[in-house]
């Protein structure tokens, strides 16, 4: 039974946009599987929006909605609170006024989370109410609940995670379609699968906060991100996937995390990957999470990062999880695990990993021995060169590209800092970082 | 607090071999943040073993060994009882006894629950007690916790999984380093990865228990499984992998399920996979768990599907949940998601999907042609067809190799009878199955 005594068990929508549809259309299309799975019925009673006369999915009913929040807030028989509005405010706001009056809270908001995340929490558990955010990473994916709980027998000592399905598909296709980024990324907008502001998904800041949010469950850390490195993928070219095949290697766009004891390592950028690797495959708007376990091993999952439906089933499986304990009296089983301790970022200088250098150079002798000498005066030690054709002789450039055996970040920028400034160099270094997963 | 007040969760371990002596080793490791995650310690207090003097791992305490299970369920104290001893007897009764005296269960065995989980499963709800077996299909993988409670808003359309590490790997080094499938046994049994008699997972009999476990939580199906196609990968063989390998597949061994109303289709063998597809990659020991949800689209789960510590991670990720619900007088959520139904099995016959069909043949005129009446006749279409190479001329064979679209097995095995019998047959045909996965 419910707090006050009532048999089902009362939801509030915040929003009902994308995944507010893909939750009501849930909840009608398996409601006679949800009843025994909960133990009572859910109910909708509100569902918050900011017009009511715009059209809503068939599933929403006009007597739900409402554009006055304190309705829900002061409505003592709703046990359970659905953010699915997105964006800070009034979202935040909203989760804290929901948290005080002893509400359960499902959110999907990755930016509240990933910002606000561990204050939202000690709200939750000092409140004694549920706080469950699956749906804020990951889509459907089963990351939050799989950290939580399938390794709550385990620490974790790493992540690496293909976090934006829009940048692994237009990295997806320029591998496979040999287009531009430009090119690929105009695909990707007309297939509904970019913006048309495509920055926080091709700039890396989306992928930024999943990590966030990831590193909190995973490494129990409560981060300040500042100095963070989050690349995008603009920046790749033809040259780039040419030689990253050569070497057996795939670009992914990735979101990684390292247990360093004191500090967490955390950085999104794109990389190499090995082919045979399982992440390589991990394609189009598919995200993949690969969490290293110190006693677990490897384990990866895939599956949709976005979209109304994958979505929906995280936010209504956690209602499912609140609802079965607000019927039992318990709350807080959703935030029970997360021991959140301040830890220090890793400066970006510390970071260790291989590299893959790239530099397009004019086609002069000695070139390829300076920049040798450049790297191996910083300690970088080279793997691999190769210097591919020869310049037309009209001073067009040729590609030297390198990959470098473990190294020191720091020093690796050093030597790029020298070499940049050489008369031979036809433009920027390019650096990549190569990750074994 | 635990039902009779004390404020720590007492265990006994049945069984004390590689995955018992893991389980004592993460919790002596990890002991201090379980602590938290459960809100009370846990105690081990018994582990029944078969022989005293046997040694043990450091971790197991000399005074915890008893041969007498009677000691453990008569001890009110105990709360949660762990099986890891394995074998089907006496594992069940010990179950049952634990059960009837109201003891939580974690179970590692997939044995056990591929044969008795309904009635298990069925016992422990009419206790009131948890019942949690994580651990007896995948190892570390979390696919029982993800298929009960991460899609416990959404129903399974099918399954595609790699379910034996031993075949896996075998399949792999077949592959990868051109081995014949006795040379990839040795080597697997030289690394530890094969047991000395390999029948059980290269004959597919493990896989099979792990899809009807799989099954039961996906598709909430009891099925008499009497029938099932259930197929090892002794008989693949270098022309396979080489015809696998131009047409652009890879060779792996699933375990493939699908909800087809009514009834279930269930079945274990050798399959071709796409090389492009998320299972491609899934190589060497690591098991994968392909789902498809109807609202989630693809979910993949891999990881180490064996081993002592990933084992003991599920065991232990288990342990947690039931002793974290022992401690507030909560029972039953490991089963409260199961809701199991008689679904008959659909019959081989019936299944439909894309063959890979091979005739070694004698090299005369017209064939090619017979072959491909014979299909015609049965409504087999063609896809792809390739005749390798030419007969030496000595009578040696010749391999001929065709690839349907998606067929009736029952007409595929009525056309191969009617081809086997012709005289220009070297052998029996290969029959694979295509999954589009």
């Amino acid at each position: 039974m419910s707090q006050s005594g009532r048999k089902t068990v009362r939801v509030a929508l915040l929003g009902c946009g994308t995944v507010g549809g893909g939750v009501l259309r849930l909840l009608r299309d398996n409601g006679e599987f949800l009843f025994p799975r909960i133990g009572a019925p859910l109910e909708v009673t509100h569902v918050l929006v900011k017009n009511l006369d715009k059209p809503r999915v068939p599933e929403c009913r006009r007597e739900w909605l409402t554009t006055d929040p304190e309705v829900i807030f002061s409505d003592e028989s709703v046990d359970v609170v659905v953010e699915v509005m997105g964006g800070e405010q009034p979202a935040q706001s909203y989760i804290e006024r929901a948290t005080r009056a002893g509400k359960a809270i499902v959110t999907a908001n990755k930016l509240l989370i990933a910002k606000h995340g561990p204050n939202l929490v000690a709200d939750a558990i000092s409140k004694g109410v549920d706080l469950a955010f699956e749906a804020s990473v990951g889509g459907g994916i089963p990351i939050i609940r799989t950290l939580r709980e399938a390794l709550s027998s385990d620490s974790v000592a790493s992540v690496h995670a293909i976090l934006n399905g829009t940048s692994n598909y237009i990295l997806t296709r320029m591998r496979d379609a040999h287009l531009s980024f430009a090119a690929a990324l105009k695909e990707a907008q007309e297939l509904g699968y970019a913006e048309a502001d495509p920055t926080l998904d091709v700039d890396g800041h989306d992928a930024a906060q999943k990590l966030i949010v990831m590193a909190m469950l995973a490494f129990g850390a409560k981060v300040e991100t500042q100095g963070m490195v989050i690349e995008g993928i603009r920046a790749l070219d033809e040259t780039d996937f040419a030689f990253a095949e050569r070497f057996g290697f795939t670009l992914k766009h990735l979101g990684i995390g390292h247990d360093r004891g004191d500090s967490v390592e955390l950085r999104v950028h794109p990389a190499l990957v090995r082919k045979t690797s399982v992440l390589a495959n991990v394609d189009g708007v598919l995200n993949g999470m690969f969490v290293l376990g110190r006693a677990l091993g490897p384990c990866l999952l895939v599956g949709r990062g976005a979209g109304d439906m994958p979505t929906a089933v995280s936010v209504v499986a956690d209602l499912v999880d609140v609802a079965r304990a607000r019927l039992e009296g318990q709350s807080g089983l959703s935030t029970r695990g997360i021991q959140l301790k301040q830890r220090a970022l890793l400066p970006q200088a510390e970071v260790v990993t291989r590299y893959y250098l790239r530099f397009d150079v004019g086609d002069h002798p000695g070139v390829v021995g300076s920049i040798a000498s450049v790297l191996g005066a910083e300690g970088i030690s080279i793997e691999q060169m190769v210097q591919e054709g020869r310049a037309d002789g009209k001073g067009s450039a040729v590609p030297v590209c390198i990959i470098t055996h473990a190294s020191l970040e720091g020093a690796v920028r050093r030597a790029l800092g020298a070499i940049e400034s050489q008369t031979y160099m036809r433009g920027k270094p390019r650096l990549l970082r190569i990750e074994e997963v």
